[in-house]
C-alpha cells in the first residue's frame, strides 16, 4: 500500500466533479482561497498555526498517477478529455501564509492560495486536512507548555493518535508548541524531534522479579535508564531503586529517573521523592504519565515531578478535537467573493492581519484588513510560494519552535490562562467592510 | 517523504530500549499480549472491532531499513550487536482476533499476539494505533447507522480527520459500520468504498449567477448532479432548481438531488421538499450536511431528508475521541501475567469470549474465560495468522460490512440506544478467576 499522503486522490470527490464542470466550460481563472477558523472552540483562547511545511511539500509534489486516472475513469463520472487534462496536473500557484508557530484568532486567515481555479480547488481537502490537524495539536500542546514551564514534556500519544500520520505529525506539532520531545522514534528521524523512552509494565512482568527487571534495564542503558515503578507497589519499588542505584553507581551505572504511571501521581511523587532523597538519590528524577492534559499538569504544578509524558488527550485534543475552519473562495477573476450562508458568513478578498503589541510585548490587538491597506503593527502573512515553488528555504523545526515560544510569551495573561477568557476578536478595517459590501452587491442571483 | 505507516520506527522509543535490554540478556521467550478496552467511554454502550486487516498488513510487512538502523545508531542508545539483530527482523508469530465488525465490551480482548518477546513487544505501538482508531470510528459510525435506517449516510470528514491515514481509514471504518460510502476518493480506489460528491459553495461563487452554476454542473453530470442550494437563499434556490430541472429534462439531463449545508436543516428540508414537490420534482432527493452526528441524525429523523453527509464529529469521534485501551502482556514463557497497577488491574492469560443470544437473536450475555474452557454460546476469537502469515484470505470489505450489520441487529434495544444504558459486562469464569489468583501468587517481588 503506497502512502495515502502521496496520492492526489486523497481528496473529496466533489473537488473532481467541480473540476469536470470547470473543464467543460473552460473555466480556470485566477482564484483566491483563504483558510481560517470561523470561531475558536470554547476551550481555546488562542490557536497556534501549524502544518504549513507539510502543505508546501504537498503542493510541490502534487501529481496524479496513471493508476489513479484509471480509477477515476472506472467511476464513469469523468470525460476522457478531462482525465487527460489531469495527466500533467501540477500546482503552479502562489501561497501566502503565517509562519508556523504564530498565534491567531477567529476570522484570521493563516494561509492564502492564489492559483488557476482548478488547481486551487483540487487542493482544498488535503490543505485543510494538514493545517487543521497540526493546528489543533499545536494549540492543545501550547496550553500544556504554558502551565508547566521548566518541566520536561514528552509526547506519549502515538498509540491513540488517529492513525500513522497523526502520530507522526502530532509529535512535530507538540514539539513546535513547546514540548521537549516525543516517544515516537520516527519523529526523531524525520523532524529531528528529541526522542524519549522508558519501559513498559510488560518489561517488569517478563522478569522473575521487579528488582531484576530494574537491574537489567539499567545495565543496558547505563547512562540513561528511567525505571517504571508502579507495576506492583510504587513506594516499595522506590526503595528498591535506591538500593539498586547505590549498588550500580559503584560500577559507573547511573539510574537517571523513575516513572509513575498510575494512581494519585502527586501523592506518589511526594512519597517517592522522600524515599529517593532520604536514600541519597536526590539526583534521580521523577517522571509521571497517565491520562494527563493541561488541566492535570496545572493541578500537579506543586508536586515534585520533573517531567511528564502527555499522550492521548493532547494528541487527540480530546476536549476540542476539531476546529470550525474552512478554505473559502474569497476572490475569482479579480472580483471579491464571500459566502453568506446562515451562520457561515465570511469576509471577502485577499486579507492581511496587523498585530499591535503593548510596551511589554504583549498582544494589544489585531486588525483584519485587505491586502495593501497599511495598519498599525506588524503584518502576519507573508508570501512563501510562487509559481508552485518555495520562495525560501523553510525555517528549521528549531526555528519554528523558537518563534512559537516568543509568540506564547506575547499572550496577555487572560488568553494564556486555561480558563475561558474574553476572546481576542480582530477589528475589521473600513477597507474590508467596503469590500464586503462590494462583494454583496456583486453576488449573483 | 516515505509513508510513515510503512516504517518500523513508527513506534515508541521504549519498545526499542526494552528490546535492547532483552537482547543483552538473551530474553526472547514466548510472549502473549492481548488488546482490549478497560472501560467503555460514557458515551458508548458498545464498541465495534475494526482495524484488524491493517494490523495483519503491518505484521506481514514489518521490516527495518538500513536508513532506519543508521538513525537508531545515531541516537547512541543501542549496541551494534542489537542493531544487527534487527536487520532481519520479521514478525513470525500467531494472531488470534475477533472478525472486524464484531461488537465487544469492556475487558474483552479483540486481538491476541503470541510471538517471541521482542517481536511481540516491538509491534505494540502500531497495533494499538491501528486498532484503536478504526474501532473508535466504527463505533461512532455504527451509532449513526442505528438512528438513520434507510438513509444514505456519506462520510464527509476527510478534511478534519486527523491526517491522511485517519481520513482514509475512517472512510473504511464508517463504511464497515453501515455508512453508504465516502467522499474520500482514495477510499474508493483502495477499499472499494462507494464514493459520493456534490459541489462546494465556491463553485456557485465562481459563477456569475447561482442558476448558471447549477446548469453548468448538471450539464457536466447529466445523470448524477446534486446541487448545493444554500449559498444565498435556500428556498429561492430550490425554485431555480425546479425551473432548471424541468428545462434540462427535455434534453435528457436529470438533476438528482439538492444539498442543504447550513441553517435549520429540518426546517429548510420541509420548505424545499414542498417547493420541489409542487414543482413536480418529487424524484429530486434532499441531502443535508453541516455539523452532523448521531444525535443530530436522530433529531432529523422526521425531516424529509434522504441522505446525510456526516463529517468531522464522526471522523474525530468528537464526543469520545479515544478509548481506554491497552495491549498487555498476559503470559510469558507459559506463566500467566497481569498488571495490578491502581485502577489498571487486568485479567491474565489467553482468553476466549463466549456470547449467548436469546431466542430473538439478541445478545443475552458474554462470558470471559481462558482459552480452552468451553462455555455456552459462540466463541468470538479465532486464529487469523500463524508463523507470521495469514491463515486465510481476509474477508472482503463487503463481507465485513454484512457481518457488522448482523452484529448491530443483535444489540438489545437498551444498548442500541444513544442514551447511556446499563452496560453489558462480561461474566468472568471460574477458570479465569483461578488463573488470576495463580498470576498474583507468581507475581515477582
Amino acid at each position: 500500500m503506497t502512502d495515502p499522503a502521496a496520492s492526489a486522490l486523497l481528496t473529496d470527490l466533489y473537488e473532481l466533479t467541480m473540476l469536470q464542470a470547470y473543464y467543460d466550460r473552460g473555466m480556470n481563472g485566477a482564484a483566491v482561497f483563504e483558510f481560517f477558523s470561523r470561531k475558536l472552540p470554547r476551550e481555546r483562547n488562542f490557536l497556534m498555526a501549524a502544518g504549513l511545511e507539510q502543505v508546501l511539500d504537498y503542493l510541490c509534489g502534487l501529481r496524479i498517477t496513471s493508476e489513479e486516472l484509471a480509477f477515476l475513469d472506472s467511476t464513469g463520472r469523468f470525460s476522457a478529455g478531462f482525465l487527460m487534462s489531469l495527466e500533467d496536473l501540477r500546482f503552479t500557484g502562489r501561497v501566502v501564509a503565517m509562519p508556523e508557530g504564530t498565534l491567531f484568532f477567529a476570522d484570521e486567515p493563516i494561509l492564502r492560495v492564489i492559483a488557476p481555479l482548478r488547481e486551487a480547488q483540487l487542493v482544498e481537502s488535503r490543505i485543510v486536512n494538514l493545517l487543521h490537524f497540526q493546528t489543533v495539536v499545536a494549540s492543545k500542546a501550547a496550553r500544556c507548555a504554558l502551565v508547566a514551564p521548566g518541566k520536561l514534556l514528552v509526547d506519549f500519544g502515538l498509540r491513540r493518535a488517529h492513525g500513522a500520520e497523526a502520530g507522526l505529525l502530532s509529535a512535530r506539532a507538540s514539539y513546535i508548541a513547546g514540548f521537549s520531545g516525543s516517544a515516537t522514534v520516527l519523529a526523531g528521524m524525520r523532524f529531528g524531534v528529541p526522542v524519549f523512552g522508558t519501559m513498559a509494565h510488560s518489561f517488569i512482568q517478563a522478569h522473575a522479579s521487579e528488582l531484576q527487571a530494574f537491574e537489567n534495564f539499567a545495565r543496558s542503558h547505563p547512562a540513561n535508564a528511567t525505571l517504571l515503578i508502579d507495576t506492583y507497589d510504587t513506594v516499595e519499588a522506590a526503595t528498591k531503586v535506591v538500593e539498586l542505584a547505590a549498588r550500580l553507581a559503584r560500577e559507573g551505572i547511573a539510574v537517571r529517573g523513575v516513572r509513575i504511571d498510575s494512581g494519585d501521581l502527586g501523592g506518589y511523587a511526594r512519597q517517592v521523592r522522600r524515599v529517593l532523597d532520604e536514600g541519597g538519590m536526590s539526583q534521580i528524577t521523577i517522571f509521571a504519565s497517565s491520562g494527563l492534559d493541561e488541566y492535570a499538569l496545572r493541578d500537579l504544578a506543586a508536586a515534585p515531578i520533573d517531567g511528564f509524558g502527555v499522550g492521548t488527550r493532547m494528541n487527540t485534543s480530546a476536549d476540542a478535537p476539531y476546529l470550525d475552519c474552512a478554505y473559502k473562495l474569497v476572490e475569482y477573476e479579480g472580483r471579491p467573493k464571500r459566502k453568506r450562508s446562515e451562520g457561515k458568513a465570511t469576509w471577502p478578498g485577499r486579507k492581511q492581519i496587523y498585530r499591535r503589541v503593548d510596551a511589554g510585548g504583549r498582544i494589544a490587538g489585531d486588525v483584519l484588513t485587505v491586502e495593501g491597506d497599511r495598519q498599525q503593527g506588524a503584518p502576519l502573512l507573508r508570501a512563501v510560494m510562487t509559481d508552485g515553488s518555495r520562495i525560501a528555504e523553510s525555517p528549521s523545526t528549531e526555528a519554528v519552535r523558537a518563534h512559537a515560544r516568543a509568540q506564547l510569551a506575547s499572550l496577555p495573561a487572560r488568553l494564556a490562562s486555561l480558563e475561558r477568557a474574553q476572546p481576542l476578536v480582530p477589528a475589521v478595517s473600513e477597507a474590508l467592510r467596503a469590500l464586503a459590501a462590494e462583494a454583496d452587491r456583486d453576488a449573483g442571483r
